[in-house]
């Protein structure tokens, strides 16, 4: 099942996408509006057949007419895992991590696809991360790494767009993840059972300007989904739309000689194969 | 005015502190119930003085019979600032910070006054952070300093309990400070009017088992609550209930020598000046 959330004319929406490639959805509006992705997943996996359903039956969506959005909007967490693939923690001149570096975003930060992911009127240092992301369907704490995947409800593609400047200025990356309009997230959250266990083996790649400028597998991953999920839940309770994003690989702007930073104009595109290809156009912040 | 969440045998409520002293409150089952902190705050401050009249013409709380809960439990960032009084920064080892350091706590970290902070089995190095917390009641972004006061809406204490060895464990603090029931908060919310400017000029004290550790006056912050305000909102977005954690003083138990940690059967306190007293027994994680 691929659902894709979306407003129009008629306000907020959830599609999905058929296996003809059709997106067809309703509004919140309408009556059997089935709820955001946000209150379908804590429901479960009955609750989102249920809303497939209802929404593969519905009216076709024009693709041109609607402005996508991120498809989980107010998870109760966003962790992100930093230096999580082999290449970009060498790149960075870190050791090979034991352990997972984790850090947050805050809802307010995200924006959806085709969406202009904003440069701040404060930096220039605006730097992609293509990314992808495994969401919690069933909550936990203490979660064995065997029955780890049992508790992902699927996945989607993030770009971690960083203000690298903001991040490097004190000891915490917090505040360069968390300017408005840098989270893109989307379009399509895909359920586990459209890819492989994990989603493992997945190419994923970051362009800039049509130009590859990340390339990895989702192989590559230090600490892959099973072990994120186990790990954090030693710490945490995990709950339901939970967002875990899960790292980027080598090749960030920010570590090129020399560096490249995105800047108002640019299209960047992070396209994860089986899941899905999120695009963001750079804009200006707003005077 | 003063506001107390908590759970009796009625399930979840909301009361105020009266001048006498008296608790007066109504359960979430109550016809007049005016909603939780985390929906009335964003509705302004008509929405509080609302609340509050209802409130403290209701029924007498007994204390001995509830659980206090954390004040805001939803909040859509808690915000966390580090090294923020110069003589903790001293005693890390920092240079004197000239922007603040950020990180993110999440809901699922929280617990209330008098409710056990829990030492997690995977450590023995659980250490107290007595803080104050400022709490937004009208959004914004490129808030200027000279307003920012105008957007916090009210104060409230916190214990912003680290697992230091997790929170050193990689470049990033965010895993150490998000362990289950390690975030105490409360018990009282205190709108703006009802202590100085910027919480300014309160004196905060932690002591543990009766004994103080930290003692330091709001005067103290490096960037006080405009400044944070101002500064945030340069990045991001604040919203109403976003939670600002302003950063603790001299005195963690980890910079001592030699190092105290708290463990199960420990109390601790964080009382700030005309805001309130958080009270924390220290319980070990159940098997």
């Amino acid at each position: 099942m691929r659902f894709v959330a979306y407003r129009d004319a008629q306000g907020e929406g959830l599609a999905v996408q058929r296996t003809d490639g059709r997106l067809t959805g309703l509004s919140k509006s309408a009556a059997k509006f089935p709820g955001a992705l946000d209150h379908l997943v804590p429901l479960g996996r009955e609750a989102l057949v249920a809303a497939h359903g209802v929404l593969a039956n519905a009216a076709t969506i024009d693709a041109a007419r609607v402005t996508y959005l991120a498809p989980f909007r107010a998870a109760p967490k966003i962790i992100c895992v930093g230096l999580n693939y082999v290449d970009h923690s060498n790149e960075t001149g870190h050791k090979l991590p034991t352990y997972p570096t984790i850090f947050a975003r805050w809802n307010s930060s995200l924006v959806g696809h085709d969406v202009p992911v904003v440069r701040p009127h404060v930096s220039t240092e605006l730097d992609y991360e293509g990314e992808f992301v495994a969401v919690i369907g069933r909550g936990g704490r203490h979660i064995s790494k065997g029955r780890a995947l049992d508790h992902v409800a699927g996945y989607s593609v993030f770009n971690d767009v960083s203000v690298r400047d903001y991040q490097m200025r004190t000891l915490q990356w917090t505040i360069g993840k968390n300017f408005d309009a840098t989270g893109a997230f989307g379009p399509s959250f895909v359920t586990a059972d459209e890819v492989p266990a994990g989603a493992k083996g997945l190419r994923l790649t970051t362009r800039l300007n049509g130009q590859v400028m990340q390339s990895a597998s989702t192989d590559d991953l230090i600490f892959d989904v099973a072990t994120l999920v186990s790990t954090l839940s030693e710490a945490m309770t995990l709950e339901a739309g939970d967002v875990i994003v899960t790292g980027t690989p080598a090749g960030v702007g920010g570590m090129r000689k020399p560096q490249v930073f995105m800047k108002p104009g640019d299209v960047c595109e992070v396209e994860v194969e089986g899941i899905g290809l999120l695009r963001s156009p750079i804009a200006s912040e707003p005077m």
